[in-house]
């Protein structure tokens, strides 16, 4: 079976043209003029890009005793409702778990897949069956390992597990990642918010300031440098942190920031809205910022400094958000955003010129793609690449609302945001599974990418830091010990 | 006529992978596996890559009623000897002549090309005739115009030339380039260097320190920014021209740097060489600097915060250096560097890890096509892109000497270096030029190259900009004139 | 006659302590414990602090055939009635002028003064008489140079002019000072937004943007470098501009910035005022800014990358502001503040916590002083300085308004401000000129101030550059020309 | 008994005059023209100036069963030889040790000083204990309490720690200080350097390169922005550090950073000497970085970024280095310098014109008296300052060697250093200990200077963080709890 887009200009993350594009076997087999297959779909006026990767989801994640609302089948249906194809989700062990077993769990919930995902592996706890299984974890196609610098006393690590894990991830031709917010002082500002009678959603705000993310970042990247290890920041919120990472990338340094598109278009303001659930929905971490934060983020995406625009996907009901009615540390931490990701992010960039439409297509798909070890299999749109496709229609529009999503939750961040710039199809290794804002994808046709390790990245500054290493000086008439 | 590559691996700008090329016409007409043709090379071993374009050369320049040594005839030899498939040279119009004259005369000089090329369309002076002819200039397919900061006297323009032609070239959805020094602080400086007895090469550096090229980079971007054009910085020689370019892009401004690689591993020391002729050799503008400023260009390459990697080839021979037997300002500025920047740049930036394979094919060539508008016709290895192509050995070693040089001069300014990593053979247009260090090129098959104006810079760009217009303020009321 | 003030608390630049204050003859005489005079000040629960002063004003400035409002008479007394007790003003020579010439013309209009002052000279051409004549002005005592980046065809001087006069300035001893925006293009956006019909008081701040004024301040101190002379930037408005000062003193250049009171306390949103007079009575160059530059100068001063804070008083009636209805570029620039300077910034520095009393005075008097070069005379509570002197109430409190104030204008652009910290007494030279806000000072009682050059950073700076100047390298067997 | 210092000139930090000064009682009585006492010093041709204030010193520090080879007999000794006329030591509390048993050994050793002195608090621990005798320390007039982001296993303290210190030392209204390396990145890297045979010298300089440093500033200065306390950074010794400062100071954090005279003159070579001993003397943290961090730290003493210099005196003789012979982690940290540091900071900064003499008595004297709570009693030229003075000769000469110092230990990390500018007299608290080399001093003549607590920058940076500080949004009809 072989369809066919036609009449489409086709957008890449580096150029630009109109051709017709052939599908088979849920592969791109032809990319040229006048082509045909059996069934056809038409693009005229439409862009035809690579599908969407959202490279941080956390879908039916354990949290106190439940689960993030959105799970594999609903946050897959939601992705591919906006034009995302592919996710790349959180393997989380708790800790003490083992790495190995944390993937049989995700394996587990995965199943239900609308469109293919892959795994990033948390690293929650350190010790030597967590070194051991890394290599295991890389061989089965995970290359990328998650610190959470914040959430002390659960998921956070010290800076002394962070260099040892940052070490074993480098040999292993993997990349870092970091949560990067400075939980100990997150935790001593919430004690003392809650100490002063500061129990609302806004002091979620007050207790992660841009400070405290700038602070780990910058932490974060003297440890990758120092374990010579590529890092990816995620969800880089403020300028503080992009701050640091333009720093460290000024200084030749191997690493990338994510910014997510709730930070891009939400602000602070959200948080002093006077209806309780209004802002507590809208907790996470970290937490939306100022117009300067946005500002530079946008700059980060025009420069180059930024490489990927993501979600952090997390979503919780409002029920499950009135855990923390009184305390504002129980609310669960988590926004929805996967169905909006790219529509927001075409209308408030490429709408206004803040970005071209390439440089769209590489944040939200190729560079992930690329960063992660598996272009030009996905986020690509070339011969022999997966047929994960969005065609674009730059000029449908909606009005976002939560009564006519898929993700599993009553509310939506961006209710009632004007969006310009809709899938008119959605197409998942090769299967039509939106057209026009209808969904007919199937559960459980998602499947799992593995990814290569030891890319041109890690090998290059693998190559810089053995050239760079510290050289003993040879010495004759070494005196004797004076002990 | 085919041709099939065999048995290398395509490096792109943005992926590696191994593949055979078929060439047919002076296209690429297929990449795949097994792929044969009429004439096979053998590419074990060997990455395929782009051919290299350098952006910026001078050949048979006008001089002080002589010429630069290397005309298009000798200067695209050496390109190709050195895997560079296109030049973009700089049409310069004397003051007062006009642009379709002066690109007349560069037509009549190119003819002699091995491999393609295009020009760059030089403003020196301002005048209706100037802003009329621009658009036929465009018309032509040359999008870029260069305007010179320094030079006072000559080629100098003022910054309200600089703003209207500025403002012209935004409007024609062209990119406006600058050499950025202060005209008027160098003349200032030269006059009093040699007043001070200071007549030697090393007072050329003297003369033109990095400030006087940060400050003119600064004020070049301001003029761009306002007049709201993307701006192209040619050799860009330091940090403090670097870290105004930064600056820039770190505000989400359209601005691309091009360092060269004599200032990428080549130091101030030359002009302190006791030999006068060895340090007048190395006289160009701006000067070569010392290990902080190279540390910030290799960085930038890494970072993405300068674009691509070129030479400013403008070769004098030393009996057209001795011009300037004492009187430093009488030396002509440039130095050769076609047939050597893409060896340089493999040995000291891949061989040592600083750059990926991937990363010197975008700045050797890619980066240049997609910002020059000739993007995937050129700096690509796709179906239907010129067969301009370099089959690159990277085991391949040599030292750079003048007495096998393919430039018309006498000297080399990388004599005596190292080097790891030449082609095994060069294609142009489909035609082997250059195998193993033979060459085998064929004087006026190089082509013009035309290229697109309002690419999607401009345009993302020129929305931005009418989005944040200045609009006036509705009043009402408005009192009556106090004069 | 002799004048105790008791009870109160000096504060200095450098430290706080109680102690009386003994005048006598117009200088201190003797600062300890239990001091009596002839006549007693009380103190009680005030500091005694340097009189204010005011490095930037333009009193009588001759303006399209008439003058600004305030002139010697009416603008020494609003500084006093605010606590400043000494006004630095410019003289301006016309183009063509000669700077003795302008003296006198200076000092025809300064015999009305009521406090002491000093001038700095503008350079607004440049030639011989000019160049001859600086020596004359330093020899008098005027040790600072003007020079407008701005006002195109008007007082703007050229980089070849600014260089030279700056080497000049240099060469004397003497601190170059500059208005600095890009006057090229600020012309250009003038005419432009006028072609477009932006007419109103808001197309002003249109027509100088941040980035103009951003981009002269980097290149007046690139100059001021290759002079090598210190180098003092009035009315740093931006973060732009504040940024290059920043810059160049981490390098260890010698420049300094100077806020107005104006930029820290009122922003853009004054030039949409829906009333044209409003709007227009604010308009001054550079223009009102936004929060984020707001910000950057209070920071500014915090950190000393910033050295004083000034008013740049030049006071247009409403009526003379009228000139400009229809046309922006008609409007007179200017506004005044040298009443409120010293409230308005204690009350939103010191009373904020933003700036310690100490600074404060650093800030509004002794700075100036040192900078200047009549440090201790004035500045200091000090015993042999002149006993100017504000004996300041942190708890009295007012409204601003133009119906109370002394200046010569029909509004103030701070009307309605509530300030808390006022002068109780401002005593100039030893007399009692305000008591409470009761003026009685004398028309002439003011001196002129003459100042020193060549002070320490001069002569460190000197000796700096000699250490690093261009030496040329000794070659033997230099080769005949080639010409 | 009275003493006359006449016919010299007066420097202080901020001004230049020529004056006598009248001596009485060990307190400055007079300044004036023609003062005449019972005993005279001539000062013709010599500046007079504050003595030095040392603001980092470790005499008789405990070690590995030892002690630092200088103590607080042949410290002082040293500092009055160089002109410095106050030391401030570090108390350094045992694990587990309260901090008032600390001080009294403290106590117990200071009885030997020949000059003045003071102590900062550290704190090496966390507990209910420390946080008690913290109010108790303050009461005693030691109001700075430092704190070790290195030595892990020994002195180091986490982020929660630091976070409740600085809490706890900004109510007391002191000042936090910290050693800034990151100590858990600096053990793993020391760890590995021994596994792979790097045990020389060298070795410790690879085991704390500049990024550690650079990473802890920047985390010290977040944890003290979020617990609102001024911060001292003592030994800045690179660029990473001292950016960190440069930036947090221009946000307006109160943030002073304190460079050693080691490493403003001295670079990491001295680690690559052959001599064993010679390296293993010049060991200290951080080490010796190279011209580039320099450069970076005389510009901010220029800039005024950087706000004092030190020394970390912490002398040990070759033998005790030799403890570390086969494992740099044993040599013992720490160098000489309290003799030097005034002679090499005039020759190097005020004898090239970097700084000016009043810059070289801010950054050597008055700015630690201010920063510490001791001004003007310390660090200033004025009437009822102690007499600690220096009368300094900017023609005299003598090249540094350890033949001829005060210090106990064998060898100076300066030998062979020719200085210009020595103290023609040295004079603590009235009494002339050094003249023209020749020591004088008495052993007890010392006294403690207890400093005051809540100082200006303490209530400005209180007063604006109240100000500024979380305020919970007035709600009604929270929801109940989802739980």
């Amino acid at each position: 079976m072989t369809t066919a887009i036609r009449n489409g200009t086709i957008v890449a993350a580096d150029l630009t043209y109109k051709a017709d594009v052939l599908i088979e076997g849920g592969r791109i087999v032809a990319i040229g003029q006048n082509l045909t297959g059996e069934n056809t779909l038409d693009a005229t006026g439409c862009y035809v890009m690579p599908g969407g990767i959202d490279p941080h989801t956390h879908l039916e994640m354990p949290f106190m005793g439940t689960y993030s609302a959105d799970d594999f089948d609903s946050g897959t249906r939601a992705a591919l409702a906006g034009g995302t194809t592919m996710v790349v989700d959180f393997a989380l062990p708790a800790p003490g778990q083992g790495l190995l077993d944390a993937l049989k769990m995700w394996d587990n919930k995965s199943g239900r897949a609308h469109c293919d995902y892959s795994y990033h592996m948390a690293v929650t706890w350190w010790g030597e069956q967590v070194f051991d299984e890394m290599e295991q974890v890389v061989g089965r196609g995970i290359t990328s390992f998650k610190h959470f610098m914040a959430y002390k006393g659960a998921l956070m690590v010290n800076d002394d597990e962070l260099f040892a894990s940052f070490s074993r991830v480098g040999d292993l031709g993997g990349i870092a990642m970091v949560h990067a917010e400075n939980g100990d002082v997150v935790a001593e500002l919430s004690a003392r918010l809650l100490a002063a009678g500061n129990t609302g959603p806004e002091a979620h705000a007050y207790s992660r300031p841009p400070q405290v993310e700038g602070e780990a970042t910058n932490r974060a990247i003297m440890v990758a440098d120092m374990a010579g290890v590529p890092l990816y920041v995620v969800h880089v919120s403020c300028e503080d942190s992009h701050e640091a990472i333009r720093r460290a990338r000024q200084q030749g340094k191997r690493v990338w920031g994510e910014p997510l598109i709730q930070h891009l278009t939400l602000d602070e303001s959200e948080y002093f809205d006077k209806d309780w659930d209004h802002a507590a929905r809208r907790v996470m971490s970290p937490p939306f910022r100022d117009r300067k934060h946005q500002d530079s983020l946008w700059a980060g995406l025009q420069s180059g400094s930024l490489s990927v625009v993501a979600t952090d996907h997390c979503a919780f009901t409002t029920e499950q958000k009135r855990y923390g009615v009184g305390d504002f540390t129980r609310i669960p931490n988590g926004t929805g955003g996967l169905e909006d990701r790219m529509p927001m992010l075409w209308t408030h960039g490429v709408g206004t010129g803040r970005l071209t439409p390439n440089e769209f297509v590489a944040v939200t798909s190729t560079n992930s793609a690329k960063i992660l070890g598996m272009y030009p299999k996905k986020g690509a749109v070339l011969v022999g690449s997966d047929a994960d496709l969005v065609v674009w229609d730059p000029q449908a529009e909606k009005t976002i609302s939560a009564g006519s999503q898929q993700s599993a939750i009553d509310y939506n961040v961006f209710e009632g945001q004007k969006v310009r710039g809709l899938p008119r199809y959605t197409i998942t290794r090769g299967v039509v599974a939106v057209t026009e804002g209808k969904i007919d994808s199937r559960e459980g046709h998602g499947e799992f990418v593995p990814r290569e390790p030891r890319g041109t990245v890690n090998r290059a500054l693998s190559q810089w830091k053995e050239l760079t290493a510290p050289r003993p000086v040879e010495r004759s008439g070494i005196p004797a010990t004076g002990v």
